[in-house]
């Protein structure tokens, strides 16, 4: 049986939680997407390839090999094949690739490299293939912001990405919510505004988020506090605490917000408080723009 | 059978993790003393009259009823019988009493009450009689600073605790070595001194914790750090955050260090890094002398 669809390439997204790819056309136009729950987190190296053929087999015919452009945590060490760190300041997405190693000949898979930087020394994997997007589409300087488990902080300019932080403020949450004193105070669905704001204005006044954690739990068992509000108020010292600590970044600029829109939206709301401007991107349609960035690039030093 | 040692009154340090119970004389004096596992963590509201009688059943005879002033987790809301907190300026330390419900003639258990805060929110339960047992010792003025699980830094103005803050910086160790991605980085035993004195110097320069927990995964992943550098340099980066936030306790006074040896040395490092003076006092010591100052409080009230 014959493919009905004959990309000539195809951008491929697999991150931790799910594998997202697109089959695209000679201009660069989607023929087709598809989307399974595959996610490096759940694989040995040995099932990337079939997880990755079942994803995409639809789209493959005997007798050519299709491009596969991929990005995200498929390069990680735990992922299929380790593809190396570049090093800021640097082009985001698409001078280095690492060949994943497959059998079927149908397919050659190109990983694109993740970023790293020394001093202070983070690394990134994945968010760059955004920032390429952006570029792309916006021009070649911003702040984007891409809020998550472990945010992004990174600053473009002129096309280039010259640094970047990674904040642990969505674990930090998730395990203060989950495994600290404070788990008894924050239980509970619901979202409490007016809380979330006195939570952000409290960090901003002082970022020294270890002396503020606290009072969530004496607030209480003093007060009566419901845990809505605690919730909604740890986020708030948290994000707060984020903001505050990139001023650097986003201080007379237009932060690019990039993620889950409910995420984003807090975000928004507390670079506003800390006097910041914010957009909201899309991060899909950028991660896109970013993989048909990488071919191009790809196309011409093949 | 009558018992050796017959108390006037007996002191009881009652935590979440163990229990610490002296005999002592009319003037004071210590007679005898032990420590039980039976911490109030582990033992529901009907087991803690066994417990303690188990405890100290040596030092109890028939016809009399001897007084016991109880400090800690004893009295919280999870505890035996949960003491109020009494709210900030107050001179620590045995004002309040509780009275613990009791079936066996020959003791009267009274439970120091806690000290509250409400700007910002905060609660103390044990540390209280600490300070109070400093004041006894020392004189009434003074900053300490109670390293642990949640370390309490305190004001102590002509004897009175004018002010108070738990930060979370011990949990927030625990929670990112266990459950955090950093765990990877930092399991192990050992210590690197250079590495936690690296920790805290970039907390002091910079106290937004957030923006720097990453970067031990990520000099991990770059240069292959050790994981006994890792976690001293966490160490210090959570220190140093505690550091930089409690300025305004220690800047320009001698801090009084109160905990255990290994931990009270790492914040005697971190103050003096950061330009601070300090010094160590024994905690076990002043316990006995907060009850002690308690007890005589009680007795004129009683």
């Amino acid at each position: 049986m014959m493919p009905d669809i004959f990309p000539a390439w195809i951008a491929l997204d697999w991150g931790t939680s799910n594998l997202r790819a697109w089959a695209m056309d000679d201009d660069n136009g989607v023929l087709a997407e598809t989307e399974s729950p595959d996610g490096m987190g759940t694989l040995a190296p040995e099932a990337f390839e079939p997880a990755l053929l079942k994803a995409i087999s639809g789209w493959l015919g005997a007798g050519r090999r299709v491009p596969v452009i991929a990005c995200g945590m498929v390069g990680a060490r735990q992922g299929w094949i380790e593809a190396p760190y570049i090093s800021v300041p640097v082009t985001p997405g698409g001078d280095s690739f690492t060949l994943a190693p497959t059998t079927d000949p149908r397919i050659a898979v190109m990983i694109i490299a993740g970023l790293s930087q020394a001093e202070p020394a983070d690394v990134m994997r994945g968010e760059e293939t955004q920032v390429a997007g952006f570029a792309a589409e916006n021009g070649g300087d911003g702040v984007l912001c891409l809020p998550g488990t472990h945010s992004k902080w990174v600053r473009l300019d002129k096309g280039v990405i010259t640094r970047f932080n990674t904040m642990m403020t969505g674990e930090v949450f998730a395990m203060l919510t989950t495994h600290s004193v404070l788990r008894h105070s924050v239980a509970g669905e619901g979202w409490d505004e007016a809380a979330f704001a006195r939570g952000v204005s409290e960090s901003l006044a002082n970022p020294t988020l270890l002396a503020q954690l606290f009072s969530i739990r004496a607030e209480q068992l003093l007060t009566g506090q419901t845990a809505v509000a605690a919730k909604s108020r740890l986020s708030g010292l948290l994000i707060g605490a984020e903001v505050a600590g990139t001023r650097d970044y986003w201080q007379g600029r237009t932060t690019v917000l990039i993620g889950a829109s409910r995420l984003v939206r807090l975000y928004e709301t507390a670079l506003d408080m800390a006097g910041g401007q914010s957009q909201i991107a899309d991060g899909g349609s950028l991660t896109l723009s970013g993989l048909v960035s990488a071919y191009e690039r790809w196309k011409v030093t093949a």
